[in-house]
């Protein structure tokens, strides 16, 4: 069966492309810097966004027109797998990503769950080999079910975290079953909803636990996929523990795990815990953490996560700075954790988005390279901080200096001068070289 | 004496342009659809921000460095006049504005405040007899001095309602004088810390009546500039009566003075309210309240008036598209209410902050004469509302439909159809226009 | 059937109870001033939030265990009036207000919708005749159809207008055949999610002809229930044409609406448009627009709406304090727009959530009610504005006053001497009037 | 020389006092669980807010008015000496705390401050040895000086981080000096304004070399002072290293400082970033981090700080629950970093204001004792994770649990359930509790 009839595989037709459908700045096999913009962009498809999402939201049902809506229980769940590799093909995308309830069905049992889990994943499994789209990562949703009303790993009943252990022992067996490139997490009501009634403590040690234990597990089953968190400040819980990359580092080292996890880093979540995507970003790297991306942008007066196809350009620039500068992606990849608008119900509008998205991220790509390539950032950075290059500079950088030496060296100071910072003509260099992207120089 | 002595006359050079001090995208003289961008754009210099601020902030003293440093009182005054045409010229801009107290000290009486002005006020006049550059508008500071600590026209004190009105007297004289093109109305402190200290009716009561005085008295002296009011909802009072377009045009309607005032918008204060720059843009000009505007953007991250140069293509286009659908400024102008950051506190960073901003709107500028040249928007919403164009839409628009018949109509439909609002394609083609542009596509 | 088995008629037990279910304030026979508690609060339950929500939230579906959940369809509905019912007498609460789909399922053409409305409207006039629970306000879902993607009035599409104009004339009739005080209008979507593809002027064209034509329609079948608009800037919709009561008075004057609305003023839509919910309230107190009152709270660092019980003493004080100076809400009431949380998902909530809401008024109103009778804000008030109760101040009010008249006092004034505001001792002087509620004092 | 002329020593008066100028709560002699309020609350006044702010903001002059405005330079310092010892015996409070600049001016030379430094110092000797008031912290201000520009430790200028460590290095003499109970590092500029010119790494890792030098040389002095971080999420900084407690507590870790310092926690820094005071009190709580308290309050709808007197009951009550649960503040205390409104210009509103704090506090402190004393939330908490203290929750908790035996018994739950949070009934009780503190109950 097809089932986007009335689309046909995505090409790359270049910027002056009026065809609605078709790239105009992502060319899959387009070298920058010695690899195909693919394997750099390592785009993905989010299974929730794109193949079960109805697009309700908390005022009005589903708008979503799909055309395996005339399906249901485990008919749908089959159909979905069929429409998805059919829209892999299509947009020619080399990942995807989805939690274990994308996929298939909850029974009523847990065995029942992981029976219908099976079926799906070996039917999965049969499409991806003749198909060059790969599993990103998966995880499982342990937040949507009432049970995890107060949490998973992180709720006040023992029943619950063993449940939902169970659900990642089964997710990290689905992850090496389907080749899995990396494991998820993300805690959507591990946090709290008021302090009056919870044991923040028992609470994040518990998450702790959780995480220790998937590791183990993982190795037992040889399984050896990244491992990697992904903070949220809020939403749907009043407070989430992995508020923002810098808390879940906090914890991941309180907790001794620093070296078995890095960061799955979304620019919404950036957002709405009150950082740009890119400090994020930078903030994992220098740290040696950024593991992958949710690629998607939030609305700037919104106070919720809106999940957007990413379009700024600005942004898209950033990141993509931030993850050259890390030397790629490595096993992560761009995973368009995004969702059509709701006023956006047509399945066209799937591959728009995707195709906007993915565009977005291709202008970004060589704008940052070429911000590279031209010594842009560095240099600024390089004279900026030239003074730590010799003298005092040198000596504090490299250990050397202490209090009496440095106030002997500043009581000799007959007058400090600072350099202007320069913001307005950075970013007016920012603006030259993104416009210039479209005429490739 | 020469101020910017490293400054040259600064030209349009291109895009290709490497000269740091040129304009890449804002050439005066290009004629868009008939009339020179200079024409169009009407950009303006704030003399705050420009020639006064020192860059301090609540937590740091001014790090500005200015060639009029050395000065005080009188004489610094006529020194920034001496620049400040100085920078007119180098930059080649059409406009300029400000209050009374950036350009003159004030006195230890308000006698000796007016005459300090008359001094400087026929200064200026001198020198805008050897210069292109124009009054858009001045305005009085009613805010800064301690007297003015419970506002001014709001204030509780009927000695402070007298004193402000005496400032706005002068300050209509002193416009009238200097031949400005609009008279603007920025209430700083109009409104209130606390609700609980506060008679909010008699003083919106009294905020109406200083602007009837100040109507009556242009018409008086028959000073005919355009007046002006500028909405901002907080800082540095906590809530301002003027919080954005809609509520200032509440007010203008409730007291009778929607004829006799139109709206300085400011993209700050938009984002500070919890708007786009384009929202505010699009309730005044379909209201036929669009006067001016005060060119800025602020970070969309931080709680408070940033006035950072604009250089958001994305807001100078959207921006832009109001404003030409707008007709034009007609007088209003693009002045730039903003300020090089405090880390940009040399001289030259005063001239990269305007070109960027000037670059930046003439982007903004070619983009959106594009999309209108194309009928891109324009396309799409006709054919969104084509409904309303026949039948029982066009019934509705022309107030020949009431509830019987509408419900009729209703209950004969088998099937509403709506169409996708293709946001995410409509994001893509924005995007491709803006990289067009550099191309001159 | 009893649908809430566990619980017994709520009774007044005084503030040292330790009866879970008991009112500890709200005593609805204690006298306010000549008038009874439950004559002055007039609260209402909302019967989407405690009847019909199942506490789903983006992340998860509904947790919510309601003695109705084995019926479905118009058997649901039934069984939903019974356990109405019967809460509102155990809760004895004066008053209830709903939505059309509320109380009855929509059918698979508006025909059947309102048959099914017809049975159910029956039931409900039925039930009331032997209840002493009136109806507050009624009104019509006109946002969670997919056909109300793009809006209602301000749809793009005219069948949608149309289908909402027969959505609201039923509305009206369900209002008149039980008796409802007010009919609200709650424009879930009328506003824009993007200007890219918006024709604003049009949508707040229509939605003032759909005000027109329904105020008409009231006129036609005699239906003298106060109308009501209530605002909200944002969620569902991007930006919302009602962002708050200002921008709502700007377009009731603009389409000349001001006389046949007032407004329904919610304390989160407040928080949400960045003013305190008495805010609001003062606002449209001092403009005669002050008709009923949506009684919840949001949290202060959420941005999207919660919609909890009320139970900050602060403001449910502040506002009572609005609503005595208002002389009442008159046809209004204290509607409990707010659901109990996703975690308090047991039947018994609802009843602890409304206690907790209704006794933090009853609070509030004792407070407020002794701030009054001691002249606290009042005298602190007459004070600050005394000087525009004679001399030049009294000119200014008077009018008699213009700008020749008002430099003359000013160039005479030797000193300007304003007086502290004194907001922290006043801060201080509320926290012990709000102390001293417990104790009667 | 009197100062506070109109000003007796503040007594407590108990609640029912109607003197403006007394405690009605606050009473330093009563014993709370064995120990004065006194001691417990260690409430400490702000030099610069009270002694050196002039009330000015962004947009205006300062208005406040004190007994020593008409002396300069020196002078102005000592009379301030002589003024806050004067406030310190009258308020009757036990700790003070101060940065460099705000006891003594700067100088022309970092010798010459040193030497202002030196004779302020002696002089507040001289006046402690007089006084009951203690230090409670002493800091130096490394932001306000236009030489901090770019920051202090984390400056791009190796000299500026010269200078800075000279800086600290007199702060640690003259806190040992003084006898200060704590040194505390707040960073007001330790952050950047954009990435686009920032080595954010370099940055980080020369704050750390800050701090280990400010150790190692405590050390050598065998100054023994509890060191403390301040975080702050923003302002003036765009965005500062420190940006919670969390963001903290991960910088320590990974620069192996985690056992030299503790957190100063401020509520309005937590509520800009994001965070209820008290969570930020909890985290840093359960991690044995508490260090001590910074009492102010933000308006939460307004994004910067305002560092406004803490008169929110319910805030202080939820931040003396975690200070008790703490076992109390140790070596810290609750100082006042808050100013008084610009309204409340006059000498005796700072009185008003610190009452004001106090007794909220008090209040707080009662409220939560009681609280503690009837088992309350420990009760709640206790029941809602009663799961963990045997069986399958036992065994996770002591590690005993790992994926098998979990999946194990999650395959044999047939029902998993869960129990309300009861947030709403939690929150009345927190009500009658706090209504019933002017009781004594």
């Amino acid at each position: 069966m097809t089932y986007f009839k009335n689309v046909s595989n995505i090409k790359y037709e270049g910027p002056n492309s009026t065809t609605p459908l078709a790239f105009k700045f992502y060319n899959p096999e387009e070298k920058i810097n010695g690899k195909s913009m693919e394997e750099i962009l390592r785009f993905g498809v989010a299974y929730w966004h794109t193949f079960t999402e109805d697009l309700s939201d908390p005022f009005g049902t589903g708008t979503a027109i799909r055309p395996w809506d005339k399906f249901s229980g485990m008919d749908l769940a089959k159909a979905r797998v069929e429409g998805a590799f059919e829209f892999f093909e299509k947009l020619n995308v080399p990942f995807f990503a989805f939690h274990d309830v994308d996929i298939a069905p909850e029974g009523s049992t847990l065995r029942e769950t992981n029976q219908n889990l099976d079926t799906i994943v070996a039917m999965i499994k049969d499409y991806m080999k003749d198909s060059k789209t790969k599993l990103l990562w998966n995880t499982v949703n342990n937040f949507s079910n009432p049970r995890f009303v107060h949490g998973a790993a992180s709720s006040s009943n023992a029943d619950v975290f063993a449940y939902s252990a169970a659900k990642v022992k089964k997710g990290l067996e689905v992850g090496k079953e389907l080749g899995a490139e990396n494991y998820v997490f993300w805690g959507g009501r591990e946090g709290y909803e008021t302090l009056l009634n919870t044991d923040m403590k028992l609470e994040m040690d518990n998450l702790a636990r959780m995480f220790h234990m998937a590791i183990d597990y993982a190795k037992e089953i040889d399984f050896d996929a990244q491992f990697l968190i992904e903070p949220k400040p809020k939403e749907p819980t009043t407070h989430q523990y992995d508020f923002d990359v810098a808390s879940g580092y906090a914890f991941l080292q309180n907790y001794g795990l620093q070296d078995h996890l890095k960061f799955n880093i979304e620019a919404n979540h950036a957002t709405l815990a009150g950082h740009t995507f890119e400090h994020e970003l930078r903030y994992a790297r220098i740290h040696g953490m950024l593991g992958s991306v949710d690629a998607n942008q939030g609305h700037p007066l919104l106070g919720w996560d809106t999940d957007e196809f990413p379009t700024d350009l600005y942004t898209t620039t950033l990141a993509m700075y931030e993850i050259l500068k890390n030397g790629g992606l490595g096993r992560g990849g761009l995973n368009f954790d995004a969702k059509v608008r709701r006023g956006s119900f047509e399945a066209e509008d799937l591959f728009h988005a995707h195709i906007a998205g993915m565009d977005s991220f291709a202008v970004g790509l060589k704008v940052a390279q070429k911000l590279i390539d031209d010594n842009v950032l560095d240099g600024i950075v390089e004279d900026r901080y030239s003074s730590y290059k010799d003298g005092i500079g040198l000596e504090i950088v490299e250990g050397k200096a202490d209090f009496h030496k440095l106030e002997e060296h500043a009581l000799g100071l007959t007058e400090i001068k600072n350099q202007s910072g320069k913001l307005e003509r950075i970013k007016s260099t920012i603006n030259q070289y993104l416009l210039r992207a479209y005429a490739g120089e």
